[in-house]
């Protein structure tokens, strides 16, 4: 893309819901989890089409950077933006976009994560080519997902007017951020044709959210336009280990979004996008066969099966299923967890149960 | 038990029914199945409170004969007779009674299985007792089992009139021997009241038996004849070599019951008898917990889970369930299998494609 247009990755997330694959030590975004890359590869990649390396930054916690420097290389050392601690969304954005300030006043930034799937890469540089294009024009753009079920797990994007101005893409303005609604309530925005999922995917100029972030919480704009300032210098770990700390941790949603002005949002449908935030969302990602089933790095051998994951870490192992049916099946060495899909979101509870009973090594 | 008693373990047979964990070079009888004995060792440990080591014998291939030495060391190697191919039952049945008479023309035995489960010890020695009562009086005497469920895997029964004689346990003339039946003509026996299955635990005389194998196979009775009195000598291997290969493979009941004169059954209840033929039969071995639940030899964790089978050679790997009911779970090692438990038999199908496909390793 032009001049002056950076990628920021937020990568610092745990999360269990992908046990007993993803583990403490080994996270989501850092497993090849869909092929031969890991998932901050595969988001490297797709946005290595669009951007140079050294307009690309990483921000992350200590224990993951490390690995991820090993993952990908072409990522120059000083955009590793490292977090002493999570603070959460909103001071992650702050001290990106105030780090890209530093060094490019007149930065546009795009938001991205580092543990989503994205099908189609074409689309995907076209709605964000289409952003750019719409946070030039100082607007704080959102790329929403068009919903294909009635998702509890995601917030919701209202959809207002229509913005006027020559886009290759229909854009809105943002009537309203929604919270995680419960079942009756998404049945009616799927229906409804004019809300999309927040998918934290944004784009912005600096000095547009910078702006916002001075108006909606004023303390993170001081703290991180100081820390900022002492980036590239020597005194950068004295700084943000002094004002680091004190920031109260808050979503970039709640913290600024809700409230700010002038936001956009493209509705992507067809974009392939996934969280991949629970076993049963990999039968979207990975494509099933005709019986419905999907075998990932593994030799599987299916009698009446149907729609079935079987996923090991072990593709010399030979795994037999009959007579199964929507089940997930998760071989990751030292665990084995077969799990009824309509279920799978219960593995928190197993990961809590292993806590309680110190059961450490499973984690 | 008094002298002249004698008991033939028949133990050659390999099987597919409990793969993965039984293997071509490890059948069933040869794993510790059920706990820290084989099968075979516990149908040995069984009958050691009945017979002296010196008065049990096994027929067995040669293949399996070097593990059954090490696992049970106290029978005397004199006392394993080696099929050199097998011939069937009859054929063994003959063989062991010609040498067994060969030994002591009194002799009384029973011939017995390497790879089934009896829960109620007490009650198998009082059957026994009674039965060999029974095969004193040239009875040839078969231990039915009292169904418990409409079984078509197995063979039937049918008693007669009660025997006469001062029995300490109800005894029977026996009307028929019925092959597996179809499930509705299961379902007929198990409501009469007057069937139990065929177990292939037999007592009589070694005399008796030689007599019916003369009458119904006189050229099996003068094949084992000549071998018996070769078997003590240095002309053995030459004997069995010549005479063994030569003989029509074939069952005992097909072969000598059905026709046999002077058949009588001990239809016995209650004695916890299972051949452990299938992954469902542990469920009756191996006792559920309240869940319905069985976990062997494994670490397993189950959320929702009912009625499922959890049976690992790996007792370190955590094996969790969530939302299983009705399954198997076979942790093998090199294989995993999961399988509905209505769906067991199927378990031959999977080894059939595997041999197809070349599979060996898996076999």
């Amino acid at each position: 893309m032009t001049e002056h247009t950076y990628a920021v990755i937020m990568a610092g997330g745990g999360g269990t819901r992908l046990w007993p694959i993803s583990r403490k030590e080994t996270p989501k975004q850092l497993l090849p989890l869909l092929g031969k890359e890991t998932l901050f590869q595969s988001s490297v990649a797709r946005l290595e089409k669009i951007f140079p390396p050294e307009r690309i930054l990483v921000v992350t916690v200590e224990e993951q950077a490390r690995e991820m420097r090993v993952q990908v290389p072409s990522i120059p050392k000083e955009n590793y933006l490292i977090e002493p601690a999570p603070r959460g969304t909103a001071s992650v954005v702050a001290l990106a976009a105030a780090v890209v300030r530093m060094r490019d006043p007149q930065a546009i930034m795009t938001i991205q994560t580092a543990d989503h799937h994205i099908r189609n890469q074409d689309l995907f540089q076209y709605l964000l080519h289409t952003a750019f294009d719409v946070a030039k024009k100082e607007y704080l753009v959102t790329l929403g997902i068009t919903p294909t079920y009635p998702s509890t797990g995601y917030g919701y994007i209202q959809q207002g007017d229509a913005l006027n101005g020559d886009y290759k893409y229909p854009v809105y303005s943002v009537k309203d951020f929604k919270e995680k609604p419960d079942e009756a309530t998404a049945q009616k925005f799927l229906h409804s044709g004019d809300h999309s999922w927040n998918s934290g995917m944004f784009v912005w100029r600096v000095d547009t959210i910078l702006n916002e972030v001075k108006r909606q919480m004023p303390e993170l704009f001081n703290a991180v336009g100081e820390i900022a300032s002492a980036w590239d210098t020597p005194k950068k770990d004295e700084v943000i280990t002094k004002l680091w700390y004190d920031l109260e941790p808050q979503t970039v949603d709640y913290g600024i979004m809700e409230k700010a002005e002038h936001v956009a949002v493209l509705p992507a449908g067809g974009l392939g996008w996934s969280d991949v935030g629970s076993w049963d969302s990999l039968f979207e990602v990975l494509l099933p066969d005709m019986n419905g089933n999907v075998a990932a790095n593994t030799h599987h051998l299916g009698l009446d099966t149907h729609n079935t994951l079987v996923y090991s870490v072990n593709v010399e192992r030979l795994i037999v299923t009959i007579g199964m049916d929507d089940v997930v099946v998760v071989d990751a060495g030292d665990v084995l967890m077969i799990c009824k899909t309509d279920q799978s979101q219960k593995v928190k509870n197993v990961v809590e149960h292993l806590k309680k009973h110190n059961q450490e090594k499973f984690l």
